[in-house]
């Protein structure tokens, strides 16, 4: 595993410096609540789709500053010894809360919550921002793309595209979390045992004499998985004659077709399918599928689907591992609570003339309520910590902006379920390793929760997050209090 | 060092165990020749910055299969004990040729070149696109924002943002060659020896009671790089008055103001600007500096220049990291030439329905043509590798695709340089390790060869690419006779 210590902003451990001076000091020990959440969707979707968790527990496990990153630090001119000794034995000591992998979330709730001396909480928050934002990302485009495919197969190819190893390796691993069949990636294969896929380039058609014979040498050596591209040359008159004639000489011989077809990389693939499809037909092959690649995105999937394409397998690289739309997250790390030598929580809220950009102030838990009949999501509801919801009274919840939106849900008709789960106590990870294949299945069957409404790809229905009275109350008195002192 | 060696696509394994099988069934051996370029300048650009190289050469000197690598293969079920066994002794032989890290590069040129067994021509394929398509994107990107700073200093502020942790090093790595001044990013700083910055953020304020206390707190501790952040609670009305009096008080007290200043990070930068840097001159404080960050990109930064802003210090974070209008750079990989049993070359070509996407045949190089008296560079000439240029002698050159598009350089007014330099020779590096301040003070050199027109952001003049009179017709040959053949 690698070590990660000093991927953090140079601030990070100017601040901590300060902050350990101060407690050394003034012998007073600050215990903060930091909060990650996110603003807006990705790509105008309804929801995200929290990933990236086993990362930063892998990350928070391994902190700790070796010799030569003690040397670095010194080197800047930047630290004083009593800090850089305070580092030689640095551990993450804190508690950290975070939504399960695989989570539908949405803007303003918090996925991952940071209970910690506050040194250390400052230190993590670059990391957990990088880690969080990279998956959460692509794993929502995947989830798009994956919504537009239409229970079609999305195959995640975008390895060269992606903006280094890492965004190849866990943006294969975020997009099987939201909902891709299989990556191109080996190296993504190999760490998160997942299924990978792939089967020739056109220079493999331009390295021998004719197409013909390049399909023909595949098919030989790989009956089992015969996918044939078909468009080097030309693909209606050559390709797809060419690859019928490899199935017809497989059929001839007895050979089982049993996961075979042929791929389409260029070209206008809603007509060539077409015609593919009815010449493969036409030759009694209508079990053999069409796949196909070249910058699909979601809006393309859905537009060559809604033109009748004739392909059950979408290979979607560029688009999908940089969700080249809309490439960054946007999630950020803002201070909740302070408390002073274990004394109460001091509230922290950060102002901005942009009403939705003012931040919970708190110690928070998220409770996602259901519509106990259908299990479909009805809202979110964010609380302080010491809150708790009883399903047997009626409750009415409220958009903390408009206030004037309110909703009642009816006693007995709606299921309470607690988003955050308990991740490090005391600097020691209490969450369990989670396979990806597990996570996928968790992951599915969240998008489940959903209604079509929230899911559709342009202007999707809005999932209502408020906040309950007491946190309302709390950061209304707070705002007028602060107001009130300019 | 990380073994990416399976950072691939499967398909390139397929393929190579295929060759492997040709190549031990038939007793002929293939080399290959494959082109790494790209088709299209990121956001309308007038060049690119060809970054990455030294990742690549990292990449191809690790590149081993482990047992675990094996043991993994096989589990798949696709590879066959004989390509098993190639691969545990499996090192790269090849040669590889590319033009240095920091070099200004134009559409349709090789910034690599790979001569090898077929196979492992084949698999490095993905690593290679991978690594240069991202660091070449950022460098690219950063060099458009440093243009637009004309002249101040830009710091690369995005880790937080980046996809991945790889991201924000090799991304902050990139940013540098592009032109940025210093990073956030600490492990980018210990990795690759470039400077780091950074000071505080509106956490920092809020941990203190007051505004002014924690600005006090952070200049008694780093009076010599004293930025302080103004925006946590109101600008102008407290922020920037609270660090006048914490520049008052340095003042009084004798403390040397040298590198110092404040920082904005949200509301209007321009109105801000001019008003704090009015309230600082009226303090006598004209050489405090005034930084801004906040969703910053190229097209900002010239508005908020041609506005009067008063800053002179640029903190950019998310498009930069992400290229987040543009955010791959669609580099390709296509063979050239074939080689069998150390025969001449076979050429290849890809014709596509788009002239600009048919590749160019044969081993090839690139001539660079500079205006021998001014020293700014006047076109790029890709020809077959044999051939040879003279400078005493006029030279005509033309557009491969608007052939009437001449022009002529006179005997004498012009130089000649060769862009690809031997980077692997036999499976051995050749090429010499330079430090990232090194490659930074080649690509300024490079950036200034262009004429200011070159570098406009939108619509810029677009740098001639054109093919030697051998090169033109053997493609126009090559694309006749596959035309011919349909």
């Amino acid at each position: 595993m690698r070590n990660l210590t000093l991927l953090t902003d140079f601030y990070e451990l100017t601040m901590m410096q300060a902050y350990h001076h101060h407690q050394a000091t003034t012998g007073r020990k600050q215990v903060a609540v930091f909060d990650m959440f996110y603003r807006e969707n990705p790509c105008g979707n309804g929801y995200a789709v929290a990933a990236g968790l086993q990362q930063v527990i892998d990350y928070i496990s391994a902190l700790s500053f070796t010799d030569e990153d003690i040397t670095y630090l010194r080197s800047t001119g930047t630290f004083n010894e009593a800090f850089l000794e305070y580092l030689k034995t640095f551990r993450f000591s804190g508690n950290i809360f975070a939504v399960p992998e695989g989570t539908v979330v949405f803007p303003g709730e918090p996925l991952l919550q940071v209970v910690a001396p506050l040194m250390e909480a400052q230190l993590i928050e670059t990391a957990i921002l990088n880690i969080i934002n990279h998956q959460s990302l692509i794993a929502t485009k995947a989830a798009r793309v994956c919504w537009a495919a239409k229970g079609d197969r999305v195959l995640e190819f975008g390895l060269r595209r992606a903006q280094g190893p890492d965004a190849g390796l866990y943006g294969a691993r975020a997009a099987m979390i939201g909902g891709c069949a299989a990556t191109s990636n080996v190296l993504a294969g190999q760490m998160f045992d997942v299924p990978v896929r792939g089967t020739h380039a056109h220079s493999w058609i331009m390295c021998f004499d004719t197409e013909l014979e390049a399909l023909q040498y595949y098919a030989d050596l790989y009956p089992q998985s015969c996918v044939l591209l078909v468009d080097t040359y030309d693909t209606l008159k050559s390709g797809v004659p060419n690859a019928i004639k490899v199935f017809q000489g497989m059929r001839d011989k007895g050979i089982p077709l049993v996961n075979y077809g042929i791929r389409l990389d260029s070209g206008d693939l809603a007509y060539l399918s077409k015609q593919a499809r009815k010449m493969l037909d036409d030759a009694g092959f209508d079990d053999a599928f069409i796949s196909a690649s070249n910058d699909l995105d979601e809006y393309l999937i859905t537009e060559l689907k809604s033109q009748g394409a004739k392909i059950s397998l979408w290979g979607v690289g560029t688009h999908l591992i940089t969700s080249k739309e809309y490439p960054a997250f946007g999630g950020v790390y803002k201070i909740a609570a302070l408390s002073t030598d274990g004394g109460e929580w001091q509230h922290k809220i950060k102002l901005s003339e942009d009403p939705v950009k003012v931040t919970n102030p708190g110690v928070k838990k998220i409770f996602r309520l259901y519509d106990a009949k259908s299990g479909k999501m009805k809202a979110d509801l964010i609380a302080l910590a010491d809150e708790t919801l009883d399903n047997t009274q009626d409750l009415t919840i409220f958009d903390p902006i408009a206030t004037w939106k309110r909703m009642t849900l009816k006693a007995g008709e709606f299921t309470v379920r607690e988003l955050l789960q308990p991740v490090f106590e005391n600097g020691k990870c209490v969450y369990p390793q989670l396979s990806v294949t597990e996570i996928c299945a968790y992951a599915a069957k969240e998008r489940d929760t959903l209604w079509e409404e929230h899911r559709r790809l342009v202007r999707p229905h809005i999932m209502p997050v408020d906040l309950s009275q007491k946190l309302y109350d709390l950061k209304q008195s707070m705002i007028a209090k602060l107001r009130s002192n300019k």
